[in-house]
């Protein structure tokens, strides 16, 4: 009973977990305002959206492409059998789930089993929480929104101009038209890095061309020599791909920059695209064209995607070709709320204060009233405030934010 | 070398974890479609949508007022710091993050932290995953979704007559018009109780009480005599139970019958609602008026609440009042599901088919046309399928669903 005691008159933190947020009202808002519109963009365009849960078996987890991410996997602790606890235990072996960490793996599983019952190609998005146990920090969170969209089945090129044109007038409609789409294809990129005679080198090369954006070209030319790699054979590539861009695709003999034309000339009909040959992006499991979308404004990425044909491979011998984008959620909702974005179209807030019961029936059709013009109208009871502290009543419901206060007398 | 292709070629199961779903895109769109309503229902009626994260610190978990609840708590293993392995180890010490379990927990503390920022009174919402480990079985998930409405900082019945009105609502909006409101106080079943003698049995005459549904008056009454409750007491406080149904609350000299009377009568003007001196919940933090609503077509719970004053003791000493309600969104969709639901005011789902990539533009005009309309529109690439495989081509999307093919010439 102490115990018992003592536990009820103990305090908690009132904090969320370290590296997680709670959702204020407003930013409730805003939230589902910039999904309502991906949503609408993607569900008018044929997009199907798509859930899957939040865990996954441990197994599919750590023996995943995910890269860093694996490393940042919250593992959930088994139940109800009697834990082997012994020094030389792996902590794995005590879990069998984990919160995924990216929308990817989920949706190769959930297509490799629900295949038979969905559209082909299909052409899918989802919108959901992801978990990494990052080193919390400025804009990096433990739990955040990924935006996927995905088209699987598709081999052609009409894949990578229908997923960049949708996710590309999605952010239009979000205020992001002052965008910037930069394209390179893996394929291409591996030919030009083979050509510099560099090809046992080809991935080494990408993780410091990853880097252009950030230590410029006479960063990547040291990080390549510090590597081993000749100063000649580093400055071959990194002439080549300079030339390359400002000759333009044309100037290459290759089927993939037939192709990277293709879609530039597609896309660039309505949106601003061009070709970036040292565009990299970070996970190894892109096959083919890779892209992003720069915000010009606010010279930062707000999306990126690329093909990736393996998808299928953790569950069947068939490839299955795919391609994929991935709006940054998290940064579009900072960059809104920087901006002090107001949502379109938003009706008044009504508060309507009923002083006796008898006239709560007044009051509902009042709020119906409202209601019914676009408006949000919420009855407060006043039941037994004195008639001289009403006006501070309604003066407090105008400092909470109301634009309207009605007594109902 | 030789490990890393055993993992290669390794091929996982297709299956989401035991006692979770996957959502495939029909049953999405019936989802999103019951979210919306509840949440223009709410919003409209002047309540504040919220989040919290899927995770919050274990401590706070596993010392809450769950109940049974407090046995099925998902745990995550600490990470990065070396986890200590003794025979003797506390499982619960090698993890420092739970995930949620319900969404009042989150509440109390995302009230407790940001009040200052909030309306007073708070009148919120909350749509969200909560996890279990219940053993799986039909109905019932590991990952499922909650639909919580509450009032926090209103002390008076106008709260319940709030929530009660505004969930009847959603749910009458929702299809289920036929539903009965069940109504009851704690404090007056513990009246009953002791004017029964039986005081100090009040815990456990509710939990027989709360299976009256279940094994009927007779039933009830072995069970209380089992648990050593006289034979003459326990056909006292059935008697007056039954007698107080029959003759009404204003039979019941108490406050709080008066109150329910109140309750009832507001309430009444618009949905079916009766006191049930019998109905319990199982919750232990009800502090006064319970209900539930039950689908008179389904003769099952669609949703249930009460009154809960302790919300806050966990982080503060005061007090504050609170009313809340939750709809059993899972139970809800597998109603409409049975019912063969059809979401009202759906457009057509149209595939328009692209043979040239230089028709793309002229297919775009076409699909746009479609959407402003309210229809879906998708297009798609015919480009290499040969004249006479057309008409398989678009069988096969009329097969997939699509109201309406257009092949783009």
């Amino acid at each position: 009973m102490e115990l018992k005691k003592g536990i009820d008159t103990m305090k908690f933190s009132t904090l969320p977990p370290k590296g997680t947020f709670d959702v204020l009202p407003k930013d409730m808002e805003l939230r589902n305002y910039v999904k309502d519109v991906i949503r609408h963009t993607y569900i008018s365009r044929g997009f199907n959206e798509i859930e899957t849960p939040m865990l996954e078996n441990i197994d599919l987890m750590t023996n995943s492409d995910g890269g860093e991410n694996l490393r940042l996997i919250f593992k959930i602790l088994k139940r109800g059998e009697k834990l082997e606890f012994r020094d030389e235990v792996n902590p794995d072996d005590l879990c069998d789930l984990a919160l995924r960490f990216d929308l990817t793996l989920p949706l190769s599983r959930y297509y490799a089993k629900n295949r038979n019952e969905l559209e082909n190609p299909f052409k899918a998005f989802q919108m959901g929480y992801v978990f990494r146990a990052e080193r919390p920090q400025k804009g990096r969170y433990r739990q955040f929104i990924q935006s996927d969209i995905d088209i699987i089945g598709d081999n052609s090129i009409f894949a990578e101009i229908t997923i960049l044109k949708t996710v590309a007038l999605a952010l239009a409609k979000l205020g992001f038209s002052n965008s910037t789409i930069k394209i390179n294809d893996r394929r291409l990129l591996r030919e030009i890095v083979v050509k510099s005679g560099l090809e046992e080198n080809f991935e080494t090369v990408c993780i410091s061309l990853d880097k252009l954006d950030k230590i410029g070209l006479q960063g990547v030319k040291e990080e390549l020599i510090d590597k081993g790699i000749s100063d000649q054979k580093a400055e071959e590539l990194l002439t080549s791909l300079t030339d390359l861009k400002s000759k333009g695709l044309q100037s290459f003999d290759s089927i993939y920059a037939k192709e990277l034309a293709q879609i530039i000339e597609a896309v660039g009909r309505d949106y601003t695209i061009e070709f970036e040959p040292s565009l990299v992006r970070g996970m190894g499991y892109y096959t083919g064209p890779i892209f992003e979308i720069v915000s010009d404004e606010f010279n930062s990425s707000i999306a990126g995607g690329g093909r990736y044909d393996n998808l299928l491979t953790k569950f069947q011998k068939e490839t299955i070709p795919a391609v994929g984008m991935s709006i940054g959620f998290e940064r579009i909702i900072q960059i809104l709320k920087d901006r002090g974005f107001q949502i379109p179209g938003k009706g008044k807030k009504v508060a309507i204060l009923v002083g006796e019961y008898q006239k709560l029936e007044k009051a509902e059709e009042l709020a119906q009233k409202y209601i019914e013009e676009g408006h949000i109208a919420s009855i407060f009871s006043i039941v037994g405030v004195s008639p001289n502290k009403i006006s501070k009543k309604v003066n407090s419901f105008i400092k909470q934010g109301f634009n309207d206060v009605v007594v109902v007398e």
